[in-house]
């Protein structure tokens, strides 16, 4: 098991198959530091255009169509004491005719402090003066290269990841990908030092970290859409618009995986589902929005 | 303070301007039993016709148009030993495609242990032999009459409350609703021992319950949609379909509290809800679907 | 088979189960003036608060639950010079983020001349200056009262019909509505000069008419949502959103007709509206929307 | 004014930006044989896997980012007797719980008969015994290559054109697509003997055809979504999930057009299109849905 550090001098606005970066092997981790969702770096020099440019891809020996990639995010450290956000509600996420009323969409700055662990305006507004937020650390963007020589934006996700703005990709949490192309090409990016359900004001606080993730093959793992777990929880991911339909996927994935790994019946399934079932709203922002099945472990079968 | 009993002895089938069951006065307080989503009371007696058969009206004096009903949720006691699900996935939670794989709708039924605090199935199924689940008491169906006549389907909801399925309904918890005809008229029924996110199989534990509620007017409160506490947060609660505009209202409502009665400004209430915003969805099920918005109390502003 | 005169002197905001303002024998014409949406009458007088007042009920002698009512329009003749639309956009129909660069929702005023059969803006605005568009009246809102007790604001639209805004629905045309309650309780108002597809403005021309129509009922004729025929062709309308969904109830709606009434398989049903429907969008507005499938006649197998 | 013929060796599934496989000036004609849905060719020869591939792509001299490529679809000539569609209609255009009942999908086979002008089920279905279509070819996919190094599936549609599968795009139609790389990069592919709206089968009658297409290069044109016409009406195009989505995409791009070339002001625009635009669905089934927002053009002021 190697470690690996990834010093990217280019970067991607697509998840798609494109020359590798670095090749590791099956198990080996990297630690790289990504850009902001802008394109600037650690040293606030904007290194490449947005949307969320990409450090990667890695290719992984081994890794083959057909196989998930397993993604351990080991630890995410902010190299920057300062991030941004959007000031103001996304347009999409109030009521149509309220829109009018929203006020222009400014950038605000914040500030990260890795030691206190702590995120806060750099100019606290009225009323929030005495607001001190936890570094919540997690990558907005992260996923495997799709099939059929396909390319998509950093801007968007699908069935291979990318964009999901999740805030539960966080330190401690894995992750699953369905791998569609050779070596799996895993791409990573747009990391926020805390964000709250939906990213709707369109952005977490955006800024640069070293990651360090580890990516093993899970060979002859079936799965359509991104699959995780944390400590207490596995969970599926489903990118789509509308609402519904990110909900329709992840509830699919959820059901085949208690079906298929767990041995439960579709009725069974269901019965554990229907009573026990957590949603997440992962982001209602980006052109696919992404919410998120959540079954907590304590009531899972044995396997 | 009273605390008065309430004893139905018909129910209604729709959230509107019918002659109330019940007068109280403004801080009072009702004990009252109701009847499961099918209308089978606590002895398994057939009572009314589904769905949802309401109890009441309550009509509260001194409650006006322009002010809002505060429903506290004082105590939920099952009062029969057994519920009832739908043992299979609704079809518009799953990807339309795989419907045709799902098993019939057919219903399993649970036993509630009211002392031990538990709900389990009757006849359980492979894999879920040892699943116990927590007694998690919900009113899943309760509101006020709607205005300008209109009478709604308890199966669905509206601004006016309604069959919003949302499990952080239960005992602790507080609603408040924005009344529309004088007296308020205020309904519930359809208690659920437990529900999941979603209410995805169409249904929670149904069964009959022992509710007490306390309600009080606050006069001038201007709300479009159903407001909310828990000892932990406050929420507001979006009614309709897609889920996306369920989310839209709540988060309107959200923004116009945060403003209203928090003296924040659309870009400090921007802030807050976009780094710490909850949502929780409460049913993908009914006509309409139920969306929450949640922020927690820790990082309101004093009011 | 008797023509009746309908005078109100009270209108209704809801459809629902109200006293009937007249009651007719099965196939019995009615020739009744109606006020606009806003409640305006011919003569400018406003009778009644909006949103769009209706005329009724009528009860049908004869009509049960089970039922579907015929309502032939037979003529509709404005009994105003002018008419009123909305000078905006909805919000709802353009990206969200360019709702900000709207203008103010206000109102414009435009010349109905019923024997020339045109209409057109009473100030011309630059580069409209030679629009005149043709009289093309249709009924904004009308249907049957829903069963359940319910009572639907004449906002909105459902199965029992209520606010489609299909412009389809002029005189020569033709609809049937399920009925759900003794009499059928017939209600129409809220007539449209001229309105285009998806009522995106909000308004048709709205205006008031005389309005002459026919009753008819057709014993155990099970449908779900409205249906209707003109010269050319037959249709069903589903009235929900998102309007995805409004276009499952049509087409479903459509299905079924053509699988009960016209002898086809599932398969058949397929073959035919695969390649020859035609879908209209009657509102994206309402709070329900409004979706059309639509069959020429000439495709159709003989009954 | 030069016509080529281009005769396909490899095909593509994405449009995105590959090698070329044609050169011409601006204004050049292009005569090739598409191949069907599916990849087989006109001897029934699978010549490519599906989904849609694609001929091209096309560079054409001149174009630039910032331009639109015009297509004008000069002649559709069908190269097979025979077609095929499925046979049942799509899971998602029906009522969800209802696609239990659906049969499966299976495929069925079309004689198109070019100098007759009919299409016709090889296979008679009971009461579509006399069912004969008119031949009405349109072009299923067709679009340039999008920016960012995107690569979009021929299964779904964008910005930059794709799947749209819209009835409209038949002979004597022309499209404009904004161009996002040198050389605007065209494809083209997927051609239908006839389609219904929305393509609720999934399919139109899916066959070969020997295309022409004369490609020019509109310079500045800013547009987002593509745009076309015909010679009774101008309409614009947006593709994306939900339909709304892309109702919203189409109607902002035409008030786009209607404000930038014709003169007109929001308000002028809105009351133009609030009584005379017409929608068309152009596909309810790939995974962007495509509708069309069109206007006469005899509505239109003179530019």
């Amino acid at each position: 098991m190697t470690t690996h550090r990834l010093v990217p001098t280019a970067w991607h606005n697509v998840l798609g198959t494109v020359p590798p970066a670095l090749t590791i092997a099956d198990g080996d981790s990297v630690v790289t530091e990504t850009i902001d969702a802008g394109g600037v770096d650690k040293d606030g020099v904007q290194r490449w255009p947005g949307p969320n440019p990409m450090n990667g891809p890695i290719f992984v020996d081994g890794a083959e169509p057909g196989d998930a990639l397993q993604v351990d995010i080991i630890r995410m450290t902010p190299v920057r004491e300062n991030g941004w956000t959007r000031a103001v509600l996304a347009a999409n996420v109030v009521d149509p005719e309220r829109v009018r009323d929203l006020p222009p969409r400014d950038r605000a700055d914040w500030i990260i402090d890795a030691d206190a662990g702590t995120v806060r305006l750099e100019r606290p507004v009225p009323g929030l003066e005495h607001l001190v937020l936890p570094l919540e650390p997690m990558i907005g963007c992260f996923g495997v290269a799709p099939g059929l020589s396909q390319a998509f934006s950093t801007a968007t996700s699908a069935e291979n990841g990318g964009n999901m703005d999740y805030r539960g990709f966080g330190p401690g949490s894995r992750a699953w990908f369905p791998i569609a192309v050779p070596g799996a090409l895993f791409f990573l990016g747009d990391c926020h030092a805390i964000q709250g359900d939906g990213e709707i004001v369109g952005t977490g606080v955006e800024t640069a970290m070293e990651v360090e993730i580890r990516l093993s093959v899970v060979k002859n793992r079936r799965q359509v859409w991104p699959r995780g777990e944390n400590a207490d929880a596995i969970f599926t991911v489903g990118n789509a618009r509308p609402l519904e339909q990110a909900l329709q996927h992840a509830t699919t994935e959820m059901l085949d995986w208690l079906m298929g790994d767990y041995g439960l019946s579709a009725v069974a399934a269901s019965h554990l589902l229907g009573q026990v079932v957590r949603y997440d709203v992962g982001n209602v922002f980006d052109p696919a929005y992404t919410m998120v099945c959540k079954v907590e472990k304590k009531w899972l079968p044995k396997r």
